[in-house]
Order: C-alpha cells, then structure tokens, then sequence
C-alpha cells in the first residue's frame, strides 16, 4: 500500500510526496505538529498540514535566512531568532565568530521537543544547548514590544501569515523590531514566494520601507516551498545588504548552498519580481 | 466534480494541479500531446504526461534558454533550434537584432500545429511565419549530421532524456554540434534539475567538456519543473558566457524574467551545484 501526503500549496495547486510512515502527530496550544519520513525528502516537520522543512532541502533556507542578513551586517554581535522551533537557523546563527549571543523565542515548545526528537540534525544547537544560545519558548511579538536597543540582527523564522505567525507580519510588529535593533541593526523574514504570493509580498515591502530606509528583497531555491523560489526581505536601519563585503565570507564555512556569489547573486531579481517591489 | 492532474516528478514526488478542461489529445508518431487549461498555469502543453510549458511561466524558460546564449556570443547571426515545437524559443530568439537566420527543427508536426492553436501566445513566431524563421519538421539528430561550420548558436529545446529527446543527450549528438557550430560557436540544452537529476548532469557536464574549452551551468527559477529550480549547460569554442558584456543588453527588450543582472547571476551556483559539476 503506498501512502501518499498532499500538501495544497495553493487552491489550485498541490505537492503530493510518497510517505514511508508517520513518527509523530501531536496538538499544541497553537497548531498540529507533525513529523512525517518522506522517500523524497526524508524526515519532514509539518504544522497544521503544512511542510516546513526536510532533511533534505532544510539547509537551503537555513543558510540563507541566517547567513545573507549576518553577512550583511559588519560585526553582527547580539542576534534574536523569532520562531524557528527546529533550531536549524540557530544552528548557522551560532557559527558565527562575531555572535556572542543568539536568542531566541519561540512560541510553541512543542516543535522544540518534537525537533529535537526527530530532527537531530536540524536542532543540534538545542540539543547541544549551544553556549551562545539562550532559549526562550514564548511570545515572540510580547517579547518584541518588552526589549529596546538591543539587536544587531533578528531573523524572524516564521511560518504561513495564517496561524500562529500571523501577527508576525503586521505594521505594529514591524514598529516593534524597528525598536528592539541597535541604531545600525537590521532585520530578515520569510516572504513567501514570489510567484504565489505577490500581493503579501507588496504589502511587506511597503510596511518595511515606511519605516526603514534600506529595503531589500532576496532569492533561494527551496524545493519543498510553493513554486520552488523563496523570498526573504530584509529592514535595515543603516546597511545595505547589496554593497555588503563578501570577502568577509570565510572560503570554507562548512555551507553547502550560500557562498560569496550567491550572498550577491541572491538580490539579483527577475523583472517580474523587481515589479512587485518598486 | 472536480478535476485534478499528477504528474510524478519522480517516482515518490509528483505535482498535482486543478484542470478546467482538456482541449486536445491527440497521439503522434512519437508521443502523446494533450493541451489542458488550468487553474494555476493556465493553458499547458503535456507530452507523454509530462508538462513542457504553460501560459503562466513559460516566458522563464524561454527568455533564459534564448538570451544567455544569444548575449554571451557578441554577434550571433545564423541560430539553430532543436525541438522547441511550441514556437517559445524561436519568439525570443527573432527579437534579437543581429540574428538574420532562426532555424528550427522539430521531429513532431503534431505538436507544432497544436501549439500554434492552442497556445498562440506562445507560437506567435510560428503562426506570423516570422521573415527570420526557417521550419523544418524533421529528425534534429540527423540534420546536425549534415550540417558543417553553419552556426553562431546552437538551442537544444528538447524534452526529457527518455522518448523522442533521448539522442540529444549523447556524446555523439554533442560531437555533431561541435561540427555544425562556427569555430567561435557555442551552443545551449536544457539539463534538467540539480536536485532531482544529479547523476545526468554530471555526465553531460563531462562529454561537453571533453569536447569544448568552455563549459558552464546556469540555473533558472521555473515552477512548473521538478523542484522548481532548473539548470542548462553551455559549450562553447571560445566565448566565455560569465565574462560577455552585459552593457550590451537593451534596458528594455520586453522580457519578464531576464535582465542584466540575472545574465551574471545566474551562472552563480550554489555549493551542491558546483559540485556536481566541477
């Protein structure tokens, strides 16, 4: 018997994977987590029926939602992740020399234990508990609205806008990051695709520019993602991303998909996608 | 009731979309062809079950198959298209101005006339006899045996390696395109995903290279495709594509996805990719 899982990444559109069996469902407070084995993808994270990452692909955006806004900033020391349970962007968070501290808050404690259960590779630096690394499972909006001057960088690590990462891409949570990063900070998330989601990603974009004065948007090739094209924007107070000195990315950083030519490559937009953010 | 179409990508993936309707099936000397109208893509051409373009994102493919090449090379004037029955190829291929003569040979009538009804937009080139176009429906793999030191550029526009396009991915095909092209020719084919056909990549990677100076991948964004990343590989006798003039691009030559910008950047490669082809 053959079991297949199909996740609608629209209405009209599906990516539908032969599963070998199911390792873990379970309710949190804020949504189904699932862990599913996949032949495509081996072990995969689900929440609320959508595929969030895979041993196969999640090194793609895990390195660049981490390592292009890091890179992007001269001397990136104190770092948040909001979101990001599986603890794969904390993970290339901490191999930077600079970061001294990387927090992070995330809402459901659930994905943390699930992560660090199934998911050993993607979550080691939890598992580990990582030196630099100080966890905290909680609000990651309350949090923002608590701190002041305090980031170099935050990467917000989030799921879909519908469920417990909708109030993660609001006006009023934008204000709030603007807040919490020192006077030269600067923030990344996840924008969805370029393809799928374009009215999202305009809105974003204008929210982000109406309060930062560096906006940018970037590209990674993320397989199990709608479309298979993945963008990232990025608010900075004071650095713009695309001037930023790539001869400061060390030749060997242990990354398999970001390097010196994509951390440029990856702000290199099809005119399609420069329409939706001028 | 509604309508849904998988194709299986891979043996454990498959992409599954809502169908309108099916306006044509038909069955060629060599394949199947169908045409169907979608939600998400809108008009599709299918071959053996297979999607080969759509409305929606078709201009990727056909803009990046084109335009890399034809930019790379400082004054190509006589070009060839193998396959590409749709007509998409051929339509950007004419727009550049140097180009006096645009072949094309194509073994399947069927698919060309079907394209030509049912996706014009696509076909244009095809449906207006376009002054630059030379048709011809025949076997590509023998009119490259015959050709000799005729070519600027060279377009393999074919499907996947199993079925009629099976011979345009063998060394001996690859040695006949060394011959037909000019000594400062270079040619193009479409090479599948990077994650999903490592091992084709590969090998064609080495029977170009054993053949021409110049060999390099470049990557393109195409939902439609496995993974949605897609990749095509240069030959060339002398011109290297990474270094060609990009100032010698219009600002505004009509295109959705290619630019400039994404000339260079798109022999970017990530990490895996390079290795697999270094």
């Amino acid at each position: 018997m053959e079991l297949w899982y199909t996740e609608y990444q629209t209405k009209n559109l599906g990516l539908t994977a032969r599963i070998k069996a199911t390792l873990y469902t379970g309710q949190s407070e804020f949504q189904e987590v699932a862990v599913v084995d996949s032949y495509q993808f081996g072990r995969m994270l689900v929440l609320d029926g959508v595929f969030q990452t895979s041993i196969f692909d999640e090194f793609i955006y895990h390195e660049m939602i981490a390592h292009v806004p890091l890179f992007a900033h001269p001397n990136p020391q104190t770092v948040l992740v909001i979101g990001g349970g599986d603890g794969g962007t904390i993970r290339e968070v901490v191999k930077h020399q600079s970061v001294e501290v990387a927090e992070m808050v995330e809402i459901d404690g659930l994905v943390v234990d699930v992560s660090k259960k199934y998911l050993p590779e993607i979550s080691v630096a939890l598992n580990e508990n990582h030196p630099k690394l100080r966890l905290k499972i909680g609000d990651g909006i309350k949090h923002m609205q608590e701190v002041e001057n305090k980031y170099d960088v935050i990467i917000v690590d989030c799921s879909d806008p519908i469920g417990p990462g909708e109030g993660l891409f609001s006006h009023a949570f934008y204000q709030d990051v603007y807040k919490a990063l020192k006077p030269d900070g600067l923030f990344v998330q996840q924008t969805e695709s370029p393809f799928y989601h374009q009215e999202l990603i305009k809105r974003l974009k204008q929210d982000i520019a109406s309060l930062f004065p560096v906006t940018r948007l970037y590209l990674a090739n993320i397989p199990q993602y709608p479309s298979g094209l993945h963008c990232f924007t990025i608010g900075s107070k004071q650095y713009d991303p695309v001037t930023a000195d790539i001869a400061r990315i060390p030749e060997n950083f242990g990354t398999r998909y970001h390097n010196r030519e994509i951390q440029k490559s990856c702000f290199a937009l099809p005119n399609f996608v420069q329409e939706l953010v001028k």
